[in-house]
């Protein structure tokens, strides 16, 4: 999967060079991360390896729910990073189809969860009260979807000038907090992660949150998930194997990551859909309707989502009855097919639903204000607004 | 097909208002054009007729293509007009992929050929060369991709105040031009058209000429079409019955209207790529190649972009074969089908590709230009930069 | 004082046509208002007629004061109208330095007293709580301190086509609300006025709202004061004997302007520092400082602001030691000759505070909040921020 | 004079600490620097020593004008340089005002004349055509007036990754140039020469060039006069002692910087009034004028711009006439004490003019055109519009 320069996660379908910005491949990007998402990761190893699906030893999964909120903590040991490809350490999601209603009361609940799960791996890696911290915003500033980042470090509390030159102002409960957007590759001509190294070894923080926009693997996902990590981040910008990690093993210091997938290819929408169409077969199959039955527009009279879970997946006649050679491919094999056939067609597009300026808005929002709240015992899910710019 | 009342394209999936903004539904619009665009409501007429392909009595084509520049011009009288459901008039489209590339010179091209377009619509309708025009800026102004309209009344050239209050500042080969912004009903709380025949009452144009981002019908129209056509056109803000056309019809005087699909629905994107690769296989097995193979990628070796035509779509059989029952499905079951499988889940989202700030600044540019070309003698493809804002 | 088509109130310093927009200016305007604020037009006639500071007869005016918000309703009536060149009718002023602060607590504070002041006025206009008002952002939304009116709409809470399109949405205690930026002159090439009464035709509201970023004319205006009228307006990009109103007299149906200074000019800069100076010297003197002294710099030790009220204006002897002929000026003498000084040099700036972005973004808060709350008996200070998008 | 830590060049005329973001000022700044044009720096060492007037041993100054542009360079060494407050090193200024028209063509002209005397002093300082270049926009892209450094960044020809990764892509005459905004301390909680240390050491570029937005000194600089120097350059977060240079002193290699007057304070706009109105008694006296005249409308009658110079200062008497005892201060009396009577009073204003956000997007396209062609030999006037972004 090839991804560009400039915008870092637009898959270019050009392979001219576009010389006044915009978008441009340089180069076929040979290493492709399978999911930034440790709980996608774990998905897509069980999907493949099902007869696997309860020696998932390296891997301990913690789920809770309330109030249309999932938390998901995801703890990958040695032994299952190597299953699932990711890097060891905590993952935690927060994920609700509620965030994508861009409700303000809602997102304010969604804020406080995410500062107290910040409190909660602050204090498992026992960086104490006062340690000070870096704000990295990775991403494009000028492409919407990619501006996660700065728009979040433009909307944090930043306090280290504040302890430096006026230390009566900052009362008690507060740290020193530093913040910094590195830009993207097609704007600075560098790797994202040096800009970052030469940074940390001027002002040596204790430690660093960095944020970054992620590319979905599956629709589900977009503007739905947050995740938390202190497994380290790889900035989009990587080529070939240049791309280099930003995580405590090359920086020294803990790094905590915060993403939310706010674009996603063709690639996985169609994926994705011809999944849920397979499971709609087997559900309608299953609850005695006739198949042909779905042909006719259901409508929506149940009140709330559907939700189509791995249960109704249809066993291999089924499959193959209603969307024949395709519908038994394996999932990654199906990817691949698609891929293969879009970008010669030069569709292989990188989207972001239509609503984007508004959804970065609220999301850079609540990532602010959670990390508000995990960094500075005193402010609290009450007094939240009066730090957010 | 439902339309959200606030940003006008965006499908929304979620049934709750919300109340601050950003994007709500009403009430299930019942009434859905097949497509905006004539060319593709002709192609729609002839795959769900294919007996009929030769008696399109009531629509004549015509095909012109020069340097990556594809010209039609459809022309549809009033038996063409039921058959494929549009207006009675004329439609052009301006074509081509290497629109995508965001390339200056080319774009300057394209905005010369849309310039001769105006130009020879105006002198078909009789409109003199000191008419006064009125151009209306569709869309909301605070979503990206539904800016087209707005952004690119801010670049034409106005001049009705100059000949009202300096006349000796404009010089021959101009004429008045005025603009206007009417905003999207969730913003202004007013049907769009009413407050179009409010200002055409008070200002009395000879003519209007009207821009519009469109939701595409196939991943191909994409930001790669522009659409002139005087055959009037339906502000999208439209619910139930009251969906009111904008046209020489129902104001008296001609009116141009000028639009880009800038935005896709997920179901589109999913049945477009089913026939890919539907037609993907058909093109493998005539060519010899052995379908299996089909799953390794294959590249992109042949330096540039395929194309995947009607011809390449397989016999039934082999529809069946590679993907069951959805192979052989008519293109609107299969749409109705994904819709009816995404709509529950909260996925029928309406998506536009990433780099979208970039693609309406250069668009609204072209629109700009080329309005500005075919309106004003004086400005040519020389000079036609010095009059862009 | 000549005003310029395309930003209305940016004094234009070229006397050549920049074809490209931005600014130029067409035709020296002749007609100029003394003031847009009835304020100030009081302060400026009893400044120039010192002998007639008691013969306001058919002036009306009324102060309150709390928590640093400052609250003053002047009434004219047609007597007192000739007098200070203002329409009669009702001038209510919100003053405070503390606005400049950006202090969102207050500005909570401020947009409740202006609702209050709106629900008042309408109240006294009989207009009655189900009566439908339209709402006009006048302004240049590309113009950051012109800006005020069209950020205003996007923010307040509009209804109209929910009342239309689905009734049950809206609850107890609202109102129809439109609204409507028609943009200036520059950008459309029409008179404003002339577009607001084409909408107010077609959409025949009960009363309307017009929101406006106005020209200061003494510094200590400049962001701190809002002005709530029901006397009209006059939009900014007026030219000869064409300025026309907005108001209840041309359209029929009440007109309630509210207002900002947000811009002024360097005349204005000039000429009141200098009287600032001599009333410095004035205080310096009676205070029996020996003036040499106020060379030395005084620092801010009161910890508080200064206030140099009109008693500290020194006599003419004094005024002539300090200033000389300069200072014996009347105050529309010492403008007129600073404006013939700086024009000539191109240097008879508009400018505007350099914050102007934050200040816009916080502004059109204010005003949008305080005409939820004014129009709608439902929105109150408690559920205020539910209501601005 | 204080600046403020979050916008820089603000003055805040509020002492209270406005925790969420806009402006604050934490410390009194006691080092003020005369002015960052050293075209100033010597008019005002040559205003405060009449006497030493043909003494400026220290200083070489040479003059070129053509068209509407004025090129000066002005040569200090060691001795010129306690003179006048500026580091020794050379200050190229390309002035005029017609740079406030905002025309393209002429602004083409002016990007020209930049990129010569770039590519002049790179020449002068021995750095080779394939040396590796890093540009610092310097400023807060939140702030208009002071986003001129990062406007500047996004438009430029950035280039490093194109070399590293694809060099094939870039042509002869090229160099690897890099970028970077670092933002400013009321946003990263950073000292802005800290965060340049910290790349430098980590790209080691062989050169920089760093952009500002300045402060003007008097009123025609605003927006009329590019600064190039090879002097270094203050961020202008500084705070007492801390403020920190950015020069080839403190990074070990040379370091190239281009500023532009972007904002004005109150206090010098009322200066120079003063002293433009001293020049015109002057001026009228000389021309025979009855000084009373001066007091009646004169007009512009003489079809382009009045220049008054020093020359028509009238003497002291005349100037006690005129303007009393504030007319016979020098000019940093007269700021001083204009500054103490304005301050107390919360009107010490920082302010730019009203087009602001046009006068910015023009000026960064001049800058990056300039910077452009200056670094790249295949870079010239005729082909610079293909290479801004």
């Amino acid at each position: 999967m090839s991804s560009c320069l400039t915008c870092r996660l637009f898959y270019d379908h050009s392979e001219t060079i576009n010389r006044k910005g915009g978008c441009y491949q340089l180069k076929k990007q040979e290493y492709s991360p399978r999911t930034d998402l440790a709980i996608e990761a774990k998905e897509m190893f069980v999907e493949e390896n099902p007869d696997k699906k309860h020696e998932l030893d390296g891997i301990i999964i913690k789920e809770y729910e309330e109030e249309n909120i999932k938390l998901t903590r995801v703890e990958i040991n040695e032994q299952g990073s190597e299953r699932v490809g990711k890097n060891p350490g905590q993952y935690i999601t927060i994920e609700s189809l509620k965030l994508r209603e861009l409700n303000q009361t809602f997102e304010n609940q969604v804020a406080s969860v995410l500062g107290k799960e910040i409190d909660r791996l602050l204090k498992y890696h026992e960086v104490n009260e006062g340690a000070r911290c870096l704000v990295v915003g990775l991403g494009n500033s000028y492409v919407t979807p990619d501006a996660l980042g700065p728009d979040t470090v433009k909307k944090a509390y930043i306090t280290s000038h504040l302890f430096k030159y006026h230390e009566g102002v900052v009362g008690e409960g507060f740290r020193p907090v530093s913040a910094f957007n590195p830009g993207v590759m097609g704007l600075t001509g560098m790797e994202t992660s040096n800009m970052i190294n030469g940074i940390v070894k001027e002002l040596n923080p204790d430690f660093l949150i960095v944020i970054d926009a992620l590319a979905a693997r599956s629709i589900d996902r977009v503007n739905t998930t947050i995740q938390l990590s202190d497994a380290g981040i790889h900035p989009g910008s990587g080529v070939g194997n240049d791309r280099k990690e930003v995580s405590e093993k090359t920086l020294g210091v803990p790094v905590f990551s915060i993403g939310i997938p706010t674009v996603v290819d063709a690639v996985t929408i169609t994926s994705d859909t011809i999944d849920y169409l397979l499971k709609h077969f087997g559900r309608e199959l299953e609850t005695g309707d006739q198949p042909s039955k779905s042909l006719v527009p259901a409508g929506m009279s149940f009140g709330e989502k559907k939700q189509l879970t791995d249960e109704d997946l249809p066993d291999e006649e089924v499959r193959e009855r209603f969307l024949g050679v395709v519908g038994m491919l394996e999932i990654e094999e199906k990817r691949q097919l698609i891929q293969e056939v879009l970008r010669p067609l030069g569709h292989d597009l990188m989207v972001t639903p239509k609503d984007v300026d508004d959804v970065i808005i609220h999301m850079s929002k609540i990532i602010a204000s959670g990390i508000n709240q995990g960094l500075h015992q005193s402010i609290t899910n009450e007094n939240a607004s009066d730090y957010i710019r």
